[in-house]
């Protein structure tokens, strides 16, 4: 690096600094601001504190959680574990509706194929993939190349270490690293509140604040047939928190688009996000519609309607982050600052200089290939999805692991192959019901003369295509799942399962689009990205945050007030504030919006036994975003003082850009969990042992 | 009217008719749309209710109010009550701080000044007053005639009935009455609530909603030394409301402007409202700097400063309106229509045709006046407002009525002198501070040569100007003003008092101003106004309202939630909700804020007393503005259910035009003021005398 460019990089490091906002960040366990965080609190992590916080911390499939007693309890949110609480239910004992407390270790329920991971070691390998690749090297081959390497690094560190080892791209591939986890398999249901008090307020309250959810579930890790000891848990609050005391959050962010180029931006505000928000609606009238033919249709999907007025309030709210004017030229500015400092720099300008272009060429691409990518599939078909994995690893598995599609890799396939396996609820009648809708939907979107359409329908209608397939297939059945599986390609290829047949015609297709997408769009935007990436690297360095992944990352702040609804927004609710909602609604008489503000009979019997000036749920500024459900919320003595379950309304656009003014995380206050547990459950064993009392 | 304009009328009824909002209006009392609101709610008011609500209503100046007992008491705001409760407080009973509760009658403190009105009659003049207006008369010379009649109407009327008779102006002049008041001169204060209660939350949650304020005060009319016995009171509700009940509301909104024209309102966004709030902020500032010198300091203008925040919350709120782009769109297409029909008939376009034109030139003409209108005055100080009063007053007398400033004509002089007759804590220090702020800010917006600023300071500092003045005068001493009122023209001549002083200088240049701006700009918008309401007549007939006048008016709508914040706002708070506010941000320990959302100590003392299930306040959908604060809410059956003390945010459009999605009247439940006299207050027998048990 000549002096010149040195300078530079020294002065945009100061920008690139200050620009960062007081809160921002999904800090990587390798890269924290601690100045920064010990300038503002006068206090920062040292290794120990982010060893022991690390270790305590748990991914959940979607979600985070953590371990909180040295017998294996593990707290995550309802909302988390609700899917798993759902499994293990049935008709005659609905645990999302009644709740659930095991009143003895024997009546803990295991859940099947629930595995949690503790992240145990995190390696770098960006330089040992940079080797694999020689400069000048064709975009596609690079790519293929590196995967290849990863593949190989992967099975060598898995070998060595037991663990399960998974690759992590940071900076959009400015960074390669290994995260090796420890993987539990044996988890058990412990207690669960009813789903209403978890998320009491329901839809309409849902990603705002003021909020009173007791959303959260307990969990035990079993090894062995016996409670596991983990290294490391989290000690349960005694004191509890206070307006502007400092919080952490440990968890995984699962996906941000805060590097995404301005084309990129204006490609999902006007064109991606309000397509998706079309097809979600359209999802979610079917479920609807559905839920309406009979009280055991709504239960079997409400978790899924459920699922998916989440997805809409939320991308609603990405959206309208990308609507924000000012936040918006913000972001065009700084693509402007790092187009002038890549243009006045020769070698970065060889390298980027033409990315921007070359990723917003692959938006429109992307723009033409969207409306089948988004069509042609298994059209809301649980029965079709597991028939197109069962015909494809049948093809893949044949072939040596780097040229298969990379969820049949060899580090993948044995999942993919389990999951076949497990069994699950099925309901033929919403099967029949969603797969008419979406077989509809995507002759609508299409039209009648689209090979797809053609292909599935074959001149017939949807319904009468739908009915035939699902009550013909035997696909339900893990066991005929299994054989297929276990008769591999010929078994295949003699089938008559007619979902069998459907999936012979649709894999050829989705495979097509996938290759189109793949060469055209996401193998530009990966190297593109990574070039950018690697600008931004070279003029402002690594004193920021990779967009998230998915993957372990520590966000802090104070808890705080905010301006909202026309005033200051309060930074504690309490169990006044709950019964002060449910009462404004008119409370289980009025059961206003569907009951949407009632309350569990047992909350209304226990309301005298409550404290109503604890608080319950508070508002505090970290900066996280779907995955985060579920984190710890930690103190500077590494205690439990809350447990994250959403984002205010404001925290959305958080997805392409942080606001501290107003960006909230929103948690349980860890008083609220175990006043409840011991008022209105009367489970006093559980409260022992989460305090240690 | 020929059959073809007939058609058109019945044509243009249905479309005005259907084009009203459900709950749109502020109706006057002859013109209820009983048809819609019995369609709506199965139920409308007969005559009888129409007379019972109206005689139980009252004015208050700048506010309204009820009877509510037999022995005449009456039930206001706090807010609206507050300016009266600090006349009759001083430093060492502060009852605007510590609240006020009459143990006995004889405790109950007369209020000098304090003036309520019970409207008696309504007498339409409007066939009468044009007919002394020939066709042709050019437009000063008509406004002058009118002005004289009016005048001539007013005094015939008051000497027949004995009552307090006031011109009306409604539609803009499409319709004039003559209103007929009882006037209350003896009232007396019975009950405060503390302002911390009656204002909780303060300034950060005026105008917002959920809400918990306990904004209510009471006073007692007398007569002839003994409580009043009004023909009709509210009684006081047993029950109470619940959603979806219909409630009305009477009293007094000052100001609409929606007949205004586009321009009008463009002219508002773009010019005055900006300039407005801008003048708003620096005499805050002002306020806010005096405050800071002291504790008295800050006691004295605690309300002033309270009244200005609230005008610049409501101000940013009304302008907010005026930024909506789909409303003004509304607005825009509502205007074009109604061009287009004047220009479809030939008699409409000669009177109205060039109306908008006219008017829109009128906003030209008051954008180059308004800087000077704005600054040339009495600088804050209230001894030169007095000074200016005594000068005018003086010149005026001389007068025949007609011709003088309105303010003095026969009909309002008497009440113009009693007023400077009357006793008013005056602080030197703050009309020092205030004067000096004033005088430099004018100088400062006008520039050191304007022949105002040259005036006032004679090229010495404001703050010399100001001392010697406030200092030098004797004008803060009623009995020196009522010497200076009985001396007339002579004794004003040779006064050497310096605010007499500055007041002769001062008022040729207001009165030039205000010359200009009458000639230029008012008689051109009320006499196009007229002509534009006259030609609404024609066009829609009278199935609309009038705007708002600061006369008795009448709104209904239902208890109701809304969206906001995200979610539905719930329509009732709680007792439990007002601990959860004050809970959530910390209690009295905490103060956070001010204290904005502290509690008096007694309420901290009687939390266990009271019922948190209780509603406080709650949200209903009536079409009310600034002035109808204190009216009372009203059920089917003429009784007082609530207290009107403010609307949401969402209303503050309202100004400009109604959006029953989420524009709400905020009110007091009538439950929640019972409750708190009887747990919190101990009034056992203003309880007994309210609940008539």
């Amino acid at each position: 690096m000549n002096p010149r460019s040195l300078a530079l990089t020294l002065l945009a490091l100061t920008l690139a600094g200050s620009s960062l906002r007081a809160e921002e960040g999904m800090w990587t366990f390798d890269n924290l601001p601690s100045k920064k965080i010990s300038e503002k609190y006068g206090w920062a992590p040292d290794q120990a504190w982010l060893d022991h916080v690390r270790l305590s911390s748990l991914r959940f499939p979607g979600g985070s959680g953590s371990f909180v007693s040295k017998d294996g309890l593990v707290l995550t949110n309802h909302h988390v574990g609700r899917g798993w609480i759902q499994r293990v239910s049935s008709k005659e004992a609905d645990y999302v509706k009644n709740g659930f407390a095991a009143a003895s270790r024997e009546q803990e329920i295991k859940v099947p194929g629930l595995e949690l991971m503790t992240l145990m070691a995190m390696d770098n390998i960006t330089d040992r993939l940079a080797k694999t690749v020689k400069a000048g090297t064709p975009e596609k081959q690079a790519l293929k190349l590196r995967e290849t390497e990863i593949e190989k690094i992967k099975k060598e560190m898995q070998e060595k270490s037991g663990l399960t080892c998974e690759h992590v791209t940071l900076y959009q591939g400015g960074e390669h690293w290994i995260y090796s986890y420890k993987k539990h398999t044996d988890v058990r249901l412990v207690f669960a509140p009813e789903q209403q008090i978890a998320f009491f307020g329901g839809d309409p309250d849902n990603f705002t604040f003021p909020r009173h959810n007791l959303d959260f579930s307990i969990f035990r890790v079993y090894e062995n047939g016996k409670p596991y000891a983990p290294s490391h848990f989290l000690k349960w609050t005694e004191k509890g928190l206070k307006a502007g005391d400092l919080t952490f959050v440990t968890g995984h962010p699962g996906r941000t688009n805060r590097q995404d180029t301005l084309a990129q931006m204006l490609y999902s505000r006007d064109f991606a996000i309000p397509m998706r928000l079309k097809a979600m609606e359209r999802r979610k009238a079917a479920m609807v519609e559905y839920a309406k033919t009979s009280p055991e249709a709504a239960r079997q999907v409400n978790t899924q309607i459920f699922g998916i007025e989440n997805s809409i309030k939320a991308t609603t709210g990405y959206w309208s982050g990308l609507k924000d004017k000012e936040a918006m030229a913000r972001i065009e500015a700084a693509e402007k600052d790092l187009r002038a400092k890549v243009a006045k720099d020769a070698k970065l300008t060889a390298d980027a200089g033409q990315s921007w272009a070359k990723i917003e060429q692959a938006t429109k691409i992307a723009k033409g290939l969207a409306k089948e990518t988004l069509n042609v599939g298994t059209a809301n078909s649980t029965l079709l999805a597991q028939a197109l994995t069962l015909v494809r690893i049948a093809d893949e598995e044949a072939l040596p692991s780097e040229k298969r599609l990379p969820e049949y890799s060899d580090a993948n396939l044995k999942t993919a192959k389990a999951r076949l396996g497990v069994p699950a609820p099925f309901y033929k009648e919403q099967e029949i019901f969603m797969f008419t809708k979406g077989l509809e939907d995507a002759a609508k979107e299409l039209g009648a003369q689209h090979p797809y359409v053609k292909a599935m329908l074959g001149g017939k209608a949807a319904a009468e295509v739908a009915k035939a397939a699902v009550e013909g297939s035997k696909l339900s059945d893990p066991e005929a799942r299994k054989a297929l599986l276990a008769g591999g390609k010929k078994a295949i290829a003699e089938s008559q399962d007619p979902m069998i047949a459907l999936a012979k015609k649709l894999d050829p297709m989705t495979r097509s689009l996938r290759k189109k997408a793949e060469e055209q769009v996401q193998s530009v935007i990966t190297e593109h990205g990574t070039r950018l990436a690697k600008a931004r690297f070279a003029a402002y360095g690594k004193n920021t945050y990779p967009d998230a992944t998915f993957t372990l990352r520590l966000s802090y702040g104070a808890v705080a007030e905010y301006k909202g609804n026309g005033t200051l927004i309060q930074p504690f609710t309490t169990f006044g504030g709950l019964f002060d909602r449910y009462d404004g609604w008119g409370g289980n008489a009025a059961k206003a919006h569907e009951g949407a503000w009632t309350l569990p009979q047992r909350w209304v019997d226990k309301r005298g036994e409550l404290n109503p000036s604890l608080p319950f749920n508070f508002a505090h500024k970290v900066d996280i975003i779907g995955g985060n459900s579920g984190s710890p919320v930690i103190d500077k003595k590494g205690e439990l003082v809350g447990l994250i379950f959403d984002g205010n309304i404001e925290s959305l656009p958080g997805n392409y850009f942080y606001d501290e003014a107003v960006n909230r995380g929103v948690s349980v206050d860890a008083r609220a969990i175990v006043h409840a547990l011991d008022k209105v459950y009367g489970a006093t064993g559980l409260v022992a042992e989460l305090t240690g009392k």
